[in-house]
């Protein structure tokens, strides 16, 4: 069995984290194939969603604390393997809201540190009722600085801050009041409901939502002026599409488009 | 009737857009209209607060399509009228957050795509029971890209990520949840609630909420050090206003205050 | 008695503001008792975490009006004292998120204006059911321009403005639901719960909870590729610490940590 299993049903692709006995931890092997399947994704037309999953009793409970403490047997300490670790996982992170297509993270039992920053990270994510999330590094010494970026990112800085300096759990529930996951549903009901959502997604012209998944991210830390700007462009482009046209043509004249893509 | 009709009670103006038949589309014809009073409401410090508002079914659905469907017939495809047309909408958009008066939403019906964006612009938003809100053009092939500005800078990411690549409509009571209006009122209510709301702002000392107002989109950008050198130098003018300082003086001495604007 | 008492027990402070006839203003004399604590407790590693409450019917009240009035009295009407004021504020404000251990506001009775924004800036806070927020300077001419730095980085948009602009006041209850605050609990507990969360606070790594409260805030306003940058050397230093490693270790070998801090 591999560390990452890919299974494509139509225009979706399932990324399924195994490596059940350790959580599902972003070891090295994790990270570098997370890393190799989102960079075959994006060149990947034909696929138009992605959903993250964990096999086993976790959705992913972080690093891997024992690959990286065998990191410290190097000549200095592991300092430079875990600033390599943490840009690789950086750069994992951003390439998850790079990709054309959105990423859904579908989570369950417990995602926790990088973990729970992955759930942060992805477009979207849905969550089984009963699932814990947490950035409790600070309870083994170990402050969840990265997992952090992509928290303060989702949810207001108080309950981020709370989170990150106590280490608590917080529910399903509560994660989705926060905005930290788009709903929580029952257990038995997370898949199906994850892949209603890919693919509702699916149905939708694909070059309207890559162009508006890469701009969500781009215009969102810009001045107002400057990401009208920017947008205004963006969406000008937009409609010359000819699947566009079609679109918009259909929906005037009450009948199905007939898109090409 | 005017396509944008504007009545004054005192010192309140209800802008209501009014193409019903069209659900008042933001055209060309209405984007130049609520250009032209957003203007001359600038000048005219006689007016404490506005409320805008829409005739018929919708509060607003957006664009007009068929009038951009029109504008594919110019010798580029459309691409310089569709630019043009984005970047006048934007400029609309931000003359609302620019207006020294605060701007109220009153939304019934419909509010979607530049419509939801108009919602999300103005200062405040309140809604009848029943309202939906959506940011749908990826269902038609174009991406809601410049109204997306608006949405993503007034609720969580994950939730406007939602709205934007599936097109689904929230309920009033969701938006308001969410951050997008301040509260969702019984639709016999809605008109007298807005009134109320506005009515309680031109009570207030009219140069403070504009000095308010200005401060408040001009800091939210800023670092923190920065927005705290330039709020402190405001309140200090603030401070030697003549109407201040009767406020303060007379909020001690526990009197009404005597205030000349 | 002193404007502003402190009380250490173990490793926690407790810094009681104690102007209760003044509602615990932010007076000249108040602003200089607290930043002579924050800057006292920054070279203080015994104390790993701090309680800011107030004695009497309220938490903080805000700037003292009358003694901003006394302030006209000079030359200049004032305006070089109140800029002052104003930037002495937000010194001692931006000294709470700088400070290495985190802060709690213990909130009761009215916490409003700059006492509202004492709340907002404070790392986290707890409040007792039945306490009031507001800021309300707007009802006397005075806009709230220095509270809404912080209030506007704590809570979404629309919510802020309507606070600012109306001077309402919102519960315990709303402030949990917007992000101003952590929770509201019975004012009975609510001494109990603040320092059961300074307690959990100080059982951390206090080098860990540094370095992650540091970090916290400087990234927050950072591009999301820059922050990752930022964090990433943070925690690779992070790794580096002798108690980090011991955290790491018992946590592998289910033991309790060694901790020498």
């Amino acid at each position: 069995m591999a560390i990452l299993e890919r299974s494509d049903t139509g225009a979706i692709t399932r990324l399924t984290m195994n490596s059940p006995e350790r959580l599902n931890a972003l070891s090295d092997e994790m990270l570098a194939a997370l890393q190799a399947e989102f960079d075959a994704l994006r060149e990947d037309s034909s696929i138009r969603a992605v959903i993250l999953s964990g096999s086993g009793k976790a959705f992913c409970a972080g690093h891997d604390l024992k690959q990286m403490t065998q990191g410290r047997q190097a000549s200095d300490g592991g300092l430079s393997y875990f600033q390599d670790l943490f840009d690789r996982c950086a750069r994992m992170m951003m390439s998850i809201q790079s990709l054309p297509q959105p990423v859904i993270a579908q989570t369950h039992g417990i995602a926790t540190a990088a973990g729970c920053q992955l759930v942060a990270t992805c477009d979207l994510a849905i969550a089984a009722e009963g699932t814990r999330f947490g950035v409790n590094g600070v309870n083994i010494g170990l402050f969840c600085s990265t997992p952090m970026v992509a928290l303060s990112r989702n949810i207001s800085r108080k309950q981020a801050f709370e989170m990150l300096t106590t280490g608590d759990f917080i529910t399903a529930e509560r994660a989705a009041e926060l905005g930290l996951i788009n709903r929580a549903v029952p257990k038995e009901q997370l898949e199906e409901e994850t892949n209603a959502l890919a693919e509702k997604l699916a149905t939708k012209l694909s070059s309207a939502v890559k162009i508006g998944k890469g701009a969500f991210y781009q215009q969102l830390p810009m001045p107002v002026d400057q990401a009208y700007a920017y947008t205004a462009e963006v969406m000008a482009q937009n409609m010359m599409d000819r699947d566009t046209e079609e679109g918009i043509s259909a929906f005037i004249e009450k009948r199905p488009p007939d898109w090409r893509q």
